[in-house]
């Protein structure tokens, strides 16, 4: 599958005005489909409860989006943007930051468990390979694994890398630590601290302190 | 929910030979169901088709059983057994071979995708309180932690810890790593080597060089 449809406006080539407006809606959906997804889950989320919340029919809303799927594909791509908003460093040449990224985008996670339970539900279903979620996951860790081996190979070439440790294999590993933290503390938040331990794991592969964050 | 349910035989109080019976007969469905779970998943799998296989009719099958959810729990805590033989030191006192378990464990896993799919989606799924595996699941990882500490602890009490490493945290963040990885060698088998990955965490956390496993 596709996982980003694009919308109706453009295909149909109406005027830049209807565009807008088709595009503002759209997101609107998004909106209302990652609250309603987050609370009750892609399975129990109903469209008739996001299509009310913007105030549509639920022939309205799969006017912009074919299906729940689909939507559900959209929603993750539109929750890309924020994450990838962490890994963005804050200066150029600051692979550090690339790091304090990670754990701050931990820390946001900590601060938001359904959206956490959604993403792990359906990265997991999606490693099927005839679900239709599952080419969307394939390029995200594709993509994530891409952007964290830069950080690491940024912070090699200027020497923070502990001797020995190849950067895409730190990626894996903390890409993998990340997530199956995340089952561990959805079961019992006050047996696991996710910060804590990415950050331990984080200083075990480089030559700085890798500083706390809130 | 309890994940165990006693076998009909111990509730209604009948001889030794109709429990042994019942007992044979409750192993032989557990392994049916193993095998059309792991095949199909949890939610395609059917009943039938596991009564099927053991020569039973649904109904039969639901008085070892009263539904699908209690199946599910029980296969999960049959499979732990196996996975406890994984972490059965070879000898008193040899702490190493602990993680060489863990490391077999992976390798092994490496050859049941379909189990390893189950597993990852079962887990997320059931960090749902709501959902039937839930308290199986905090229970599991209750153990599961308590079992990876005692082995760190035992390779501190040996002097095999890198010093600052705390077993608890090792335990964790070795749980999670193993977990996590899970996800994305699903998604891709090529891009992820499991057991190697694993290898190198572990050989950050102690002072002595960590033994490949086939």
């Amino acid at each position: 599958m596709t996982a980003v449809h694009p919308p109706s406006g453009r295909r149909t080539g109406r005027k830049r005005g209807s565009y807008a407006k088709t595009e503002q809606k759209r997101r609107l959906i998004l909106e209302a489909a990652f609250e309603v997804f987050s609370q009750d889950g892609y399975r129990s989320g109903s469209l008739r409860d996001i299509a009310d919340r913007v105030q549509m029919s639920e022939a309205g809303l799969l006017h912009h989006f074919p299906n729940k799927s689909a939507l559900l594909a959209a929603v993750l791509e539109h929750r890309d943007q924020r994450t990838a908003d962490f890994f963005e460093p804050e200066g150029p040449g600051d692979a550090r930051t690339g790091l304090i990224g990670i754990l701050r985008l931990t820390a946001y996670n900590s601060s938001v468990p359904g959206i956490v339970e959604l993403y792990c539900t359906l990265s997991a279903e999606a490693t099927a390979p005839a679900h239709p979620a599952h080419d969307y996951f394939v390029r995200r860790y594709e993509w994530i694994r891409g952007t964290v081996t830069s950080i690491f190979e940024a912070l090699r070439d200027q020497g923070d890398l502990v001797a020995g440790v190849e950067p895409a294999s730190a990626a894996r590993s903390t890409i993998g630590l990340f997530d199956g933290l995340q089952v561990q503390w959805l079961l019992d938040r006050e047996a696991v601290d996710m910060v804590g331990e990415l950050r331990a794991h984080l200083s075990r592969l480089v030559n700085f302190e890798v500083p706390a964050v809130e």
